[in-house]
């Protein structure tokens, strides 16, 4: 039985390996895919992380990775198809069969952006094709870019993007936005801000470059290609929780409710990263929650015996 | 006026000047020092912010400020004396007679671990004496420690050590503890721990080397020298908000209040790292309220007004 199982290799869950093994504890890290650094792998370059400037996304993975190997944390490969919670004792069950015990867990595996599922979507993921305005507006520094999207998200990128680019286009399909009025009447006072409604994103074109997309009024069916150096694609989060929202409460959404320690509404669990309520999910956001999803373990774990 | 003046340059402060510059906001950063990074510049060496394992206090401590220079970031040195709230326009002044106003501020001036005073703590500062056995605990695996204290966190640190130390002792100048019931308990449990009851730390000695610490006797008077390989200091801390007192609440002890938004309790003016009433003070928690603050006062200015 290990004092603390991390389900999750992304920031949040390295950095809690990191924690974890630096607090003594004998921990394991269940990971999906063969290779560590969530989301970030599939970043090109990441430019807010404080003291790592303008580092390629594969690069910050494999750091972040091998920190974790530095601090003596042990992997495995597996996916987790269900979690179980018997109190002092935790189960991970995995798809390949496996079963593992902790004291206690640290749920960290992330969230994703959903997707158009247009082409030329993944060929310009990460060279023209955003899904995060406050990590790559600052990439788009006086350009044309366009966001996609009709809630909160896509009106607040649009009028941060606004501040920086030289043109925003915000891209909805329908003739009315969801996003909160108050919203809507800052997108309003923003000049170089436009709004195309009724328009659907065919395609994401361009050759090697990105160099505009492709859409179609969803009145008319007309067809016309609008020249942006960017797109910032705004249509939802999707949080990995469908394996341990039968243990821990989750908001409608998904996520995993829990506040800045990061404890989840089940003793001894703990949420970690973009999975968790939050309002700003970055990378070092989910680094930080790994420390303190680690300290407030570290607590619980106290509470039910020291000598070791 | 600025958009965002930012007090204070440690990994708080710094990172919001990171992500500040990058949502295109006109920011300056008052810092006392004319050096960036602030306690970080004390530490020998940082292994738990990921990405820059094992990386030396002052290494650190350049890497960061060079991040936010080349993000485009304005410095000044200048010790603030005052801010002044009018609403849409917040001033601050300087002890050199200096007068800055923005539209918000972000106060990030840290918290100060209070000291014992005592020869030889200075001199073994980063290299036996600490004040963070979150941080610098792992680096005395196997080892003898002894931590001075008897609140709370003297507690707390003592049984997190005594899950990677040889021995322990908790160093108390009284014959009781002010910590919590539970967590005596807890220290009790521990077998590898200590406590000393009736002690002060006379001294912090050794040659190179830190060896030991010179204890007096309360009630004898009597001298005696431990043998220990580091000690552990957690005789409070001291946040650095003087100058803010009277324009935002603060708790008790200093703290600024504000959760994970950053938000103080007046518009416009955020806390950003130690500073604030939190629960785990690292410097990776600070990075990341760096970006929270940013995302906060972003909103608050883009309610303003977003031509720009």
């Amino acid at each position: 039985m290990y004092d603390l199982i991390i389900i999750g290799s992304g920031p949040a869950g390295l950095s809690a390996a990191v924690y974890g093994k630096r607090a003594g504890l004998d921990l394991l890290v269940i990971e999906e895919k063969p290779m560590s650094g969530g989301q970030v792998l599939n970043t090109s370059e990441v430019d807010n992380y404080l003291g790592l400037p303008g580092i390629g996304g594969f690069d910050m993975g494999m750091k972040f990775r091998e920190h974790a190997d530095a601090a003596g944390a042990l992997f495995r490969t597996a996916s987790v198809t269900e979690i179980q919670d018997d109190g002092a004792v935790k189960t991970v069950r995995t798809g390949d069969g496996g079963s593992y015990e902790a004291r206690a867990l640290i749920l960290a595996t992330g969230a994703e952006h959903r997707m158009l599922g247009v082409p030329g979507e993944e060929k310009f993921r990460g060279r023209g094709v955003s899904y995060c305005a406050t990590c790559d507006g600052a990439f788009f520094r006086g350009k044309k870019v366009a966001v996609v999207g009709g809630g909160d998200v896509a009106v607040e990128d649009a009028v941060y993007l606004s501040r920086m680019c030289e043109k925003v286009f915000l891209i909805h399909r329908r003739d009315s936005l969801r996003a909160a009025k108050g919203l809507q009447d800052k997108l309003a006072a923003c000049e170089n801000a436009e709004i195309l409604w009724n328009r659907t994103v065919q395609e994401i074109c361009g050759d090697g470059l990105m160099e505009g997309v492709k859409l179609r009024d969803t009145a008319t069916q007309a067809e016309e290609e609008l020249a942006v150096d960017g797109v910032f694609i705004a249509v939802g989060m999707h949080p990995n929780t469908e394996a341990f929202r039968n243990v821990v409460p989750c908001d409608e959404q998904g996520y995993v409710i829990a506040g800045e320690d990061c404890a989840a509404r089940a003793s001894g669990i703990y949420a970690a990263g973009d999975i968790r309520t939050k309002q700003v999910r970055q990378i070092v956001t989910a680094v930080s929650d790994g420390a303190c999803a680690v300290a407030s373990a570290e607590r619980y774990l106290t509470e039910k015996c020291c000598e070791k």
